[in-house]
């Protein structure tokens, strides 16, 4: 009969518990990005690597890139490959998720002992273009995570970017520096308050429905 | 000052639980097709018209198509949906987000009332190509949840079409028959075992990165 090795998560401590205090400090970003158009190859490896990832820990996959490091940088650097990813002319959408705190995080794969000057943001302060998004949060393992989510979606309300709830997500729509201005304040809501959570954000950019 | 009106999500009960039996019974997908080529409009219309809806609640909106009904049903559409999206010629990936059991859900958007005789399952059955996904499980509102994420992981190991473990998701890599094979046990285990979860899938078809 063969033999499987099998996973185990958050079973070292009867309360799931098992990330070390550095582990739970870093912020990742996990995400892709698809460029409808025939020459997506160029348009998303170019995006890629024209971000400065010198104070994040980055691999790009099958699939999908991570970023992982101070939540500062790691937004830094997602918000930067966004906008780079930007072509007037062509629709495109980026899969997001920002996650912290997960019991199975490891301490590796990551930059943390960094200061706090952003690599990316003076080249991206003065791109705006709208951005059409839908957001999820969602909060491990504690009993009142509908307050959380809640809570972030009545900001959005507040900042005027909230166009509407619908099923399993949130609609927002603005520009694209008060998107992750939005996205820097759930991080930080979220760091503050939940243990452990997952944000999923999916932006749109010149899609053809209006 | 500007009045705002405000989300509340989960607030008549104590739990947090305010959803009615009815609405817990409802499966959703929220998806949405990416389709790496000049002809994006019509592949990725040409696609969602060609499913058989008639058994679900259907909607499509500007960034994400959503499915709701009984699992059953939701699950054919959403497959035949990303079978029918796929052209051999053409890099494709489809973001999925499949959830159940939100206390914030409402009983309208849906129909339950319906046999279990799958409306788009004859057509596809024997279409057959490789998928690589990444999955992850999010079971909301209970302490053991990374036990849940272990159960489903280590069935995919089972069945022999886990590719790995990165931080934030799991990889498949297998035949798209067994990956909606797959889908449809994450669900049933989920439907069963957990009040409310959210079950993340994002499938790519043709990638050019080997």
């Amino acid at each position: 009969m063969q033999e499987h090795k099998y996973v185990t998560y958050g079973n070292t401590c009867s309360c799931g518990c098992d990330a070390s205090e550095t582990s739970r400090q870093i912020t990742g970003c996990r995400f892709s990005i698809s460029e409808m158009s025939d020459d997506y190859i160029s348009l998303i490896l170019g995006a890629i690597s024209k971000v400065d990832t010198s104070k994040v820990w980055s691999k790009t996959d099958k699939i999908s890139t991570v970023y992982r490091g101070k939540q500062n940088h790691v937004e830094d650097a997602v918000k930067a490959c966004f906008i780079n990813a930007y072509n007037e002319n062509v629709h495109a959408t980026m899969e997001c998720t920002f996650s912290k705190g997960c019991p199975g995080d490891v301490e590796s794969d990551s930059f943390l002992a960094e200061d706090d000057v952003l690599m990316n943001e003076p080249k991206i302060k003065d791109k705006h273009f709208p951005v059409v998004s839908k957001i999820s949060l969602y909060p491990l393992g504690v009993s009142d995570y509908m307050t959380h989510i809640a809570t972030i979606v009545n900001h959005a309300i507040d900042l005027g970017i909230y166009s509407g709830s619908t099923h399993y997500c949130t609609m927002l729509e603005c520009d694209v520096q008060d998107l992750f201005s939005y996205i820097n304040y759930v991080n930080d809501y979220c760091g503050k308050n939940i243990k452990h959570y997952v944000f999923e954000v999916t932006l749109s950019v010149n899609s053809p429905t209006k």
